[in-house]
């Protein structure tokens, strides 16, 4: 199934969808955009997605867009394609105007979104565990936006993939660790969740927010802290969280096994606290 | 007189060119730019900025774009439209394919330039001088890299209009200054020139490097040091240079007049230089 896509509110395949060259978004990364996973056709965390979403517009002060119409728009083309288990990418652009570098006085936001199947690759990675290498984190100091201004993230993940690993954490020029290239990692100590906190240069990650909510129902203890390259050698568990990974085990970083190199009893605690609430919003 | 686009060697005004929302340069900022500024139909400094061009393809492992026939095209393009004083606008990005992180094993680079009229709007401030301001550098930490990733410089671009200036000159945390938004900048003391060195954060700008070797020529001496935010109050001069603003003085920096806001001497003297040598390659 091709993917179809919903451009200022016009249902048609993505592949006929174009850009002008002179959209900001191709031409400054002056863009925002979202990713959700849709289980069975129902869009998790939406409300999540479309704040942050908002909130990303409102922080680059692109303006004019009307986001119950966006939400809308997404489930008319979510329902439009018969999609069930898919994702949906929405990408909002300052618009097309004459190449200079401030703000235009007349663009009009361009809002794009597309849904396509998703392919669940991570299943057998969620199983074994994977390995992921550290890498510096080259980006902007405004990563708390989801922009388009992602070639830090491009690089690092690239690096990961030609190490054979399934993601790459980032660290700082001191060894403090933000977040991964796509995703966010915890640390088990002792049974207590450590992360980093969202004071940081990191992105408010919405299944990171997910996982600490999951932690206080279930009587975890998390810790909002920096973390340093170095403590990743002795934490007891570490795991990847994502829209599309989920809860994702990590067992080896930079090559180093972590601990017994298998997947530990409170990341797999998580995965299950995790699916049953995916399966409860479904029933819901 | 429109744009006039070169879109893989096809000829075709800019606005019927059209990008894919999958191409990564829309997605990631996964692309590299060039602005040449064309006198009299003849590209200035064309071999600089292809060299950096290349250089920057190089760095990203954007492979298979011949650099020779980008630069046949742009000359073919210059001459189809007939362009006199124009701006020369190039892009390169990784190309299209599904939307992953890593870089996609088959996609085609894009190789787009377009034409455009160049108005020389710089022309009165090069006369009365410039306001500009000082903005955080938010910048990601391959500046050097010329690439479309540029929300840091366009958020630095508006707050200088928005406070009435021509631009903005960029500070990291701890007050180390590194450029402007879209220019270089030179202090003048006691007759020598102080700007940024390379090896720091910042572009290795080609109208910098062609004002250094004018200098030698001129026996200005330079002196290539982190300046720090403070010391723009005690500057004899301070100047911006660029492809399209040459040689630009400022004169006063966020809201305060640098020494007697007027363009000083060397200033004067660098603007002249600057001109006599545009006069001299367009008798070349």
């Amino acid at each position: 199934m091709h993917p179809l896509a919903n451009l200022h509110g016009k249902i048609m395949p993505l592949d006929e969808v174009t850009i002008s060259p002179l959209d900001r978004g191709f031409i400054f990364g002056d863009a925002v955009y979202e990713v959700l996973r849709i289980y069975a056709g129902k869009p998790f965390l939406e409300q999540e997605h479309f704040d942050r979403f908002t909130r990303g517009l409102s922080e680059l002060r692109i303006t004019g867009v009307d986001m119950p119409r966006m939400r809308r728009r997404m489930h008319e083309t979510i329902q439009a394609g018969g999609f069930t288990e898919s994702m949906v990418y929405l990408q909002v652009t300052r618009g097309a105007a004459p190449r200079k570098h401030a703000f235009p006085k007349d663009a009009t936001p361009l809002e794009l979104l597309w849904v396509q199947e998703y392919h669940d690759t991570y299943r057998p990675l969620c199983q074994s565990g994977c390995a992921v290498i550290t890498h510096p984190d080259l980006r902007w100091h405004r990563a708390d936006i989801k922009s388009t201004n992602l070639l830090g993230n491009v690089i690092a993940n690239q690096a990961a993939t030609e190490a054979g690993c399934a993601e790459a954490i980032l660290y700082l020029p001191d060894g403090t660790l933000t977040e991964a290239s796509h995703s966010s990692f915890f640390a088990v100590k002792h049974g207590q969740l450590h992360t980093t906190p969202l004071k940081a240069n990191v992105l408010p990650s919405i299944t990171r927010n997910y996982t600490v909510k999951l932690c206080g129902q279930a009587n975890i203890d998390v810790i909002e802290r920096n973390l340093q390259r170095g403590e990743l050698d002795d934490a007891d568990e570490l795991f990847l969280v994502g829209t599309t990974c989920e809860v994702l085990p990590i067992i080896s970083v930079d090559g180093k096994p972590v601990q017994g190199g298998q997947p530990g009893p409170v990341t797999r605690r998580l995965q299950a606290i995790y699916t049953e609430n995916v399966r409860a919003f479904l029933r819901a």
